[in-house]
Formats: C-alpha cells, structure tokens, sequence
C-alpha cells in the first residue's frame, strides 16, 4: 500500500491547492505573481484586518484540518462583520512543519473552499514556507464598506443598551470539554459545545445592518467582559451587565445548572466570534427587525454608564467579581 | 542589576512599540480596533503583497533585530517595487517565542520605524499572539497604482532585452560568509556581501518608472536563473543570458576570481530582491534615463527569444550547466 501522498514543491503546492481558490479573482494573476491587485468600488472603502492562529496555541495538531481553515477564515470574518463590512477577499500565509501531508493540506485547502463561499471571498495571493517550528496559518481578510461608515470600538454614550449577537460561553466550554472536562455532560452538548469552539459563527449578515444605528462595535474573542471592558475604555464609558440576561445555549445552561461556577467561563472566556455592540435605545428596534430578518439572535444584556469598568450584576441582584479579564497571549 | 526587561502583555506591547509607528495613519485608529481602513485615491488601484519569514529559516536566532525588522520590510517592498506600486502601508503579524525580551522586540520595532519611514508606509494593524516555536512575521505590504498599470510576469516578447537593477549574486555569497565559507576574503568585502544578505535594497523608485516601458517585471528572490525561468514561464518565451554581462560588485569580482564556480551561487542563489524586467530595445533608452536619474543602476544582460526556458551562456561562449532552479522551501 502506498503511504501518504508527501508535499509536492511549494510551486506545485500553491498550483494544485491554492490556486484553484483564486480563479474567481482577476486580480489574483493565478496566483502566478508578486502581488494582486484590489479594485474598490467608487465611494467605497477596504477594511483589512489581519488574525493568525498557532498550531498549538490556537488549534490542536489533532483537529481536522477542514475545520482550522474553516476556524481561521472565520475569525477574520468577525473582525469584518464587526465594522460592518462585506467580506471580498483574503491573502494566506502558511507555515509548514516537516511532517505535514498532502492529505492534510488537501482538507485545509477544502476548509478554505467552503468557507470562502460561504463568505463569498476569494483567495488572492500569500506565501508559503516550511519550518521546523509548529504550522502558522496567517490570514488578511478585506472587506469593503461605504466610506465613512465603518464601525468602530469608540463611541458608545451612557444609556446606551449593550447587545449581545448568538450565544455566550459555549466556545470556552467546548475547548473545556476537549480537555477531558465536564465529563457528566451528554453526548450531544458535548459536541455542540466543541462545534461552537472549533467552527465559530462570524455575522456579518447582521454587522451591515448596524451601521448608522450602533454606536460601538466589536467581536467577542477574547472573552465577554475583557472585550466589553476594551469597548467601554476607548468610548470612555463604563457599562453594567446582567448574568440574568446573557443569551445561553442549552447545553451552556446545562452545565451552568450543575456547576454555577462555571457562569466566570462564560463571562470571561474567549473564541466567542459574536457581535457586542452598543445602541441607543431609539436605534434598537431597527436592530430587531434586521437581526430577525437575518435570523440572527440578539439580546440586550445591559446599559452603557457615565464612569469606566464593567460590572456584572449576578443572578440574586449582587455584584460578580470577576477574575481575570480575558484570555491574553503573554 | 536587573535583568533584561521582561515582555509587557500584549495589549502593552501594541501601545508601547507599535502604536507610535501607526500614528500617521487615521485608518489604523490608534491600533486600538478590530481592523483597519484603507483610502485608495481615485484612479489608483491597490496592490497587496504578503511574504512572512521564519527563525532558522529566513534569519538567524542571533540576528540583529533591527535587521530583522528592516528585511522583513524591504522583501516585501521589493514585490510592490516589482509591480511597479508606490508603498503606502502594512500590516503586522508577530508570532514571539516565549524568550524573547522586551529589548529584542523595541530594536526589532526601531528597525521598522526605520525602514517604514524610508519607503513612506505606516503600520496600520496586525496581530501578536505567542508560541513555544520560532519566530515568525508576516508582513501583508499595500501600495498604490494608477488603475490597469500594474506590471505582471507575464507579457516578456521574443527581442525584449533582459534587464537586471544593482549587482547579482552578494546575498548568496553573503549567507555563505556568514555560514563560515569563504575565509580568506577580506573583511570590507566579507561585510559588504553580509550587508546585502541582511539589508536587501529594493528599487521603487525604480519600478515606478518600467510602468508603459517594461513588459514584464519581478523581483529576484528564489536566483536568477529561477526567476528569469518564472518570467518565461509565464510569458511563453525563453531567454539567453550571457555571464559575461552579469552586474557583479568588486566584493563578488573577488569571489569569482578565486573561485570560478561560485558563478553557479551567482546564477542561482536567492535574496538578491533586485528588479528583473523585459523590455523592448524602442523603450530601453527611456529605462536608462529614469534609472540614471534615479541613481540606480541598470544593466543588459541577455535576449528574450522564442522558445522556452533560460539558457545561460558562459564567459567562453558556451551555455553553462546551471544545477539547481533556485531556492525552494520544500
């Protein structure tokens, strides 16, 4: 039996993989030159936003490696969706370790194709090398937007509501469950919860329809308070929350019944991909009518206030202490 | 005595080192967002280039970071250079080990401070994250043309001359000095084929004169004779170089005279980032006049034909044997 396929040259790499996923853009050249070019359309303007993940770090070298390329164009979406922009257009840069197989390359490359079309962006160049350090996968979305109108971290105002897009917590759960944790819970919200972590669910189906109505925009990665808490410092606001009021999966509920502890996960762990975002109350039921029209979920779970910090008030009405603001690299 | 500054968080790190290299730039905000925003000026387009490097592959542990950082830089602004764009902005994408000091990553940031300013970009975003592997930065390069201007590989016509800018050959043989080969050159030589190595000198100023002159462009990168082979590829044509003609600098002269065969490092080593570019001889005395004005040098050194592939013709008229298409990462 013939053993797994090894990696053709980088050439034939990029020509049997990678350029199959630039056919659609022009100004790709084929993935045959130094640099691609972008056409913005007249009175529009290209957002870049630049995300990469670690083997290691950001993914396990045993997860299916459809799913880290789905993982890694979906991170970069949110960033989009977060300003408001519609995805068009990606460059990758791939770091290989040795042992990597064609195989492997061919389900990532299947990951990127699904998703791609999923967003409707295409592949239009990067660059490849090998080392012998853990694979690096790092991507640069673009997105365009009417100019002017992108969305940005600053600008909430007191009294404004704070919303919440999706579900929180499921994502820090899941990778918890990866880890050997939680073993009481069923099957089926195990794998719920490690969809959620692996496969995030950027939106930038409802991120278009908050321009001109949110006043602050973000996406949750780094964990529900950390990321409203960096909202809150460049709008120079504080905001309160309500535990009461967060939008739980069912399977997050579950566990947070047998282990109420579990409610700092939800609060301060990471790799949600959900839209935070702050709205006046007079905005808010255009918000409504767009989220239901996308079939996206939003839930108001608290006020932006005069002063700085978040706090989160707990189910019997107290104040939460949380630990930890938030996942950090270093 | 205290010990070397440990790394601040990353949150530090991005206020401290690189938020004052992006404060030129209203679109970065501060680095403080989810993304930035680029303004193409009408009538231009935009070109987007991404080459990243790796620790033990693309620079060396003891490397000087400040060189590190400038390299990095120059090796992506030597692809716009190519294409004949005007640099205008980056981003950053930082993979640390978990060693590194506070004092390596504020030499590496003055090395971008230095480099960013010589070719008039900001640093408008990006992404850090930790890792227990090598160092990896990736660099996603943007610059600007007039619409539809943008030289490819392709378009290279049987009769072009072939043009090459600067000298040929110094980074090859500078890697090898740096490896310990090469002993009994002098030290002036020695460091001069080093800088080339470490400090590659892209030609924008160049590039954006070959627009409407050139029929096809790219930087050396993977060795002469590789790219030249690319060129043709794409063009579908051939080329005869001839060795004789080759630009080569008094340090590389040196090396050639003591030991002939280092023509083969010459033809094929990589990391030369000079220009390499096809042009009809109607158009060559406009090239010459741009380039002399532009102090940089430009030199003929062979003949697009029909056909397919690069033949090299050697000092005694005789093709030359080149082994080995050029540098490839696996």
């Amino acid at each position: 039996m013939p053993g797994p396929e090894a990696l053709p040259d980088e050439f034939a790499l990029i020509a049997r993989l990678f350029a199959p996923l630039a056919k659609d853009a022009p100004g790709a050249y084929g993935l045959l030159d130094d640099a691609a070019t972008i056409a913005v359309p007249p009175g529009d303007e290209l957002v870049v936003t630049k995300d990469l993940i670690v083997e290691g770090v950001h993914f396990l070298p045993n997860d299916p490696p459809d799913l880290v390329a789905r993982k890694l164009i979906r991170v970069n979406v949110s960033d989009l969706a977060a300003k408001g922009a519609t995805p068009l257009a990606y460059l990758l840069g791939v770091v290989l370790p040795r042992g990597v197989t064609f195989d492997w390359m061919k389900r990532f490359a299947n990951g990127l194709a699904a998703d791609q079309a999923r967003y409707g962006m295409t592949l239009i160049g990067g660059d490849t090398t090998a080392s012998d350090g853990p694979a690096v996968f790092s991507l640069t979305a673009f997105g365009t937007l009417p100019r002017g109108s992108i969305m940005r971290r600053g600008g909430a105002q007191a009294g404004d509501l704070v919303c919440l897009s999706g579900t929180v917590g499921d994502a820090a759960l899941g990778l918890k469950v990866l880890k050997g944790e939680l073993p009481w819970l069923d099957e089926a919200s195990r794998a719920g919860l490690i969809a959620r972590y692996q496969v995030p669910e950027p939106r930038p189906e409802l991120g278009v329809h908050l321009r001109g109505l949110a006043h602050a925009v973000l996406d949750v990665s780094d964990g529900l308070v950390a990321d409203l808490g960096h909202l809150c410092e460049v709008s120079k606001v504080g905001a309160e929350i309500e535990a009461a009021l967060l939008p739980l999966s069912s399977a997050t509920q579950a566990v947070l019944s047998r282990e109420p502890t579990q409610i700092g996960t939800v609060l301060t762990g990471g790799d949600d991909y959900e839209i935070l975002f702050a709205v006046p109350p007079s905005a808010f039921p255009a918000v409504q009518s767009a989220a239901a029209s996308r079939r996206v979920p939003v839930t108001v779970i608290g006020r932006v206030s005069d002063g700085a910090g978040v706090r989160v008030i707990g189910p019997g009405g107290m104040p939460l202490a949380v630990k930890g603001g938030g996942f950090r690299h270093f």
